[in-house]
C-alpha cells in the first residue's frame, strides 16, 4: 500500500455483466422518456437488442476516430433530441463522444471549455455505454478524447461527470469483432493494465485490477481470436478491457501509449493496432527498471519459457505477432523518413512519458520505432 | 467466466482511498447546505475531520447492533435536519442506519415496507459512506441490516438506491481501533471474501475480489492487530474489507455467516467475533467439495504449511487464535444447552445456508458448534 498518496477512484456505480446483459438496459431506462444513442453504423444494429422504452433517437454516424467534426454534430443532434438518458453504443470513440454530448448537449460549456481536467460544469442527462469492443475500457473511466485535425493532437477531457450510471459488458455484442481487430484492441487492453502496473505512479489498489486484467488476457485473448463466438473467452476480455480503464483512471499509461500516438494521429492507425505494435518493445525497455513486474507479466501470459530462451522482446513480439497482428510498421504503411517526426512527437507527450518508469530520450524512441519498423 | 448467468455490480461511483482521504469529503461536499452525520460516540469525534462548509447535525448514538428503535429516532433527527447530504461515520452499523436514513427521511416508507430487495422507493439526499472499521464492507454495497428486537432476527434491507456517492477508506480512522476488535473484524471481512469465494453461486468477477481481499488480510492482518498505527497494514486491511463488501453484492455469504447470526441474535456478540469464531469450522467442514479454493485461501493465509502438519481446522483455528481473538463459545458466554436453538436458528437461514457449497443438515450445523463450544 502506499503510504504518500491518496488515489481517487471512479467507477460507474452499476455494472451488468454477461451474455446478452444489454438485454436489461430498457428496464433499468423505463424511466426515460427521450433516448439518445450514439452509435456507428455497425452497432446501431444492436440497438433493438436494448428493448428500450422510450422515444429512441439513433446517432450512428460516430467514425474510428471522432474529430472535432464529429462532436459538433452528434451535438447538433442530441440538442434536437433533448434526451434524459444518453446511451453509448460502441466502442471507445462512441463511448467518449456519448460522454461529452451528456454532459454538454444542454449547457454553454464548448469543447475548448472543458479540455483537461475537471472542467465539466455537470451532468443532467443519465449515461448508459454499452461495450461493442474489448479494448479501450472507456465505458469504465471519466476520461474522453477527442482528436483535433488542425493540431494533430487528441483534447483530453477529464471529469467525475464523464462516469457513466450504467455499463455493460456483453460478450454477445463482440462475436461480430474481426480476428485481427479481436488481437489488437485485446493487446490494447493488455497494455493499459501493464503500462499502470509498471508506471512509475503504481499504485497498489490498481496494481491489483491490472494484475486480474493481464491474467484474463493470458487465459482468454488466444480463444477470443481463434473463435470469435467462444463467450466465455469473449467475456473475459471484456473484463480484461474494463480493468484496464480503472487502471486509466488514477494511474494511466505511460510511454507505450506515447508511442503509439503519432502512430494514430499521422500514420493513421487504429489505436489498438498501433499499441500492438508498440507493446513489446516499450515492455523489453523498461524491463531493467521493473524487473519484479515484468516478470509477472511474462508469467500471466505464458511467456516465461519463451522469454527465457528467445529474450523477452522477441517473445512478447511473437505473441502479439502470433495472434495475427501484422507487427511492422513498414507494412503499415509507415516509411522511415517519418520516424524521426514520430519520435519527436512521442517524446513530446509529456502527461504519458513522465509516467514512465525508465526515462527515454528522443533518440531512445526513434531506436524503438526503428526496431518495430 | 460464467456462461450461464448475468451478474450486476453494484459500487459507489467515487471512492477516494488512502491516509487522511477523509479531509477530502469537505470539497467534494462544498455545495451541501444541510449535512446530517449519523456516528458512534467515538466516530462522531472524526467529523472535525472531514472539513465540512456546511450546516452539519451530527446524530450520535447509532449502538453495536442497531435495531428499529436506533432507526426510528436517527430518522426523527433526520426529518428535522432536512439534510441534502447524508454521512455514515463508522463501523457497519452506522453505515448501515444511513443507507436508509438518506433513503427514506424525506419519504412515506416504513422499514416493513422497505424489507427485502428492490423495495426502496427512491433517494434525493446524497450519500457518503466513510468507513471507521475494517471489517463489513457496508460502505462498498447495497444491502443494510436492522435487528427486530421482537423477532431476534434481521430485517435485510437491499435496494440500488442504497449505494454511496463517496465512499471513503481512510486507514487513520482505524487507528484506534482495538487490536481484538481488529482482529475479529479483519477475519469477518475475510469471511466475506471466503463464503463468496467457496459459493455455490461462485462467479469468477467476485472471485477476483475475493482473492484480493483475502490476499490482502494475509498480507496484513497481523501487522494491524500488532500495531494499529501500521498505515499500511490498516489501509490493506480497509481494501479487504471493501473487497468483501463487493463479494457480498451478487454472492454474498454461506453457512459461516448462517451460523454466526444466532451468536449475534441470541448471544449478542459482535458480529466480527461471532463470524471468527464460526470461520475455521465451516473452512474445514466444506473443504471436500471446495479443494482448489479452499488450497488458495491456505496459500493466501501462509497456512500452507501449518495445515498440512496440523489439519486445515486446526490450522485455520490457530490462525485466528494467535491475532488473540477468543474462539471458544463457551468463554464468550454461551452454555451448552444453547447450542440446539443456536443449530435450528442457523440452518433455517435458507438464504445463506442454499448458498453453501456442501449441504449442512441441522445435525451437521450442532456439531459445528460443538467443536467451537
Amino acid at each position: 500500500m502506499s503510504l504518500s498518496r491518496i488515489i481517487t477512484l471512479h467507477q460507474p456505480k452499476r455494472l451488468e455483466i454477461g451474455a446478452n446483459a444489454s438485454a436489461r438496459v430498457g428496464d433499468w431506462a423505463a424511466d426515460a422518456a427521450r433516448i439518445f444513442v450514439l452509435a456507428t453504423p455497425h452497432t446501431a444494429g444492436f440497438v433493438d437488442r436494448l428493448g428500450l422504452k422510450g422515444s429512441v433517437t439513433v446517432f450512428d454516424a460516430i467514425p474510428g476516430e471522432p474529430d472535432i467534426i464529429t462532436f459538433d454534430s452528434a451535438m447538433t443532434a442530441a440538442k434536437t433530441a433533448r434526451p434524459d438518458l444518453v446511451i453509448g453504443l460502441g466502442g471507445g470513440s462512441v463511448m467518449d463522444v456519448a460522454k461529452l454530448v451528456a454532459a454538454m448537449w444542454d449547457g454553454s460549456q464548448t469543447l475548448a471549455d472543458v479540455a483537461g481536467p475537471n472542467k465539466v460544469a455537470g451532468r443532467r442527462s443519465r449515461l448508459v455505454q454499452i461495450a461493442t469492443t474489448a479494448g479501450t475500457g472507456s465505458e469504465a473511466g471519466i476520461r474522453a478524447l477527442i482528436t483535433d485535425p488542425g493540431k494533430g493532437n487528441k483534447i483530453a477531457v477529464e471529469s467525475p461527470h464523464l462516469i457513466a450510471d450504467l455499463a455493460v459488458l456483453d460478450p454477445v455484442l463482440t462475436f461480430s469483432v474481426p480476428p485481427a481487430v479481436t488481437a489488437a484492441t485485446g493487446i490494447d487492453a493488455m497494455a493499459h493494465c501493464v503500462e499502470a502496473f509498471t508506471n512509475k505512479n503504481a499504485h497498489p489498489v490498481i496494481d491489483g485490477y491490472a494484475r486480474m486484467g493481464i491474467d484474463l488476457v493470458g487465459k482468454y485473448l488466444v480463444r477470443a481470436v481463434r473463435d470469435g463466438q467462444d463467450t466465455e473467452a469473449r467475456e473475459g476480455m471484456m473484463l480484461a478491457s474494463f480493468y484496464g480503464g480503472i487502471c486509466l483512471g488514477p494511474v494511466n499509461t505511460a510511454a507505450g501509449h506515447a508511442l503509439a500516438y503519432p502512430l494514430g494521429t499521422l500514420l493513421h492507425l487504429p489505436h489498438g493496432l498501433a499499441n500492438a505494435i508498440i507493446f513489446p518493445h516499450v515492455l523489453a525497455f523498461n524491463e531493467s527498471v521493473a524487473a519484479a513486474k515484468t516478470a509477472e507479466v511474462v508469467g500471466f501470459l505464458g511467456l516465461a519459457d519463451r522469454a527465457a530462451d528467445e529474450g523477452l522482446q522477441k517473445a512478447a513480439h511473437g505473441f502479439c505477432a502470433d495472434l495475427g497482428v501484422e507487427m511492422q510498421l513498414s507494412k503499415n504503411g509507415a516509411t522511415e523518413d517519418q520516424l524521426p517526426r514520430f519520435a519527436e512527437d512521442a517524446h513530446a507527450i509529456r502527461r504519458l512519458m513522465d509516467n514512465n518508469p525508465r526515462e527515454m530520450s528522443v533518440e531512445d524512441v526513434l531506436s524503438l520505432y526503428r526496431a518495430a519498423f
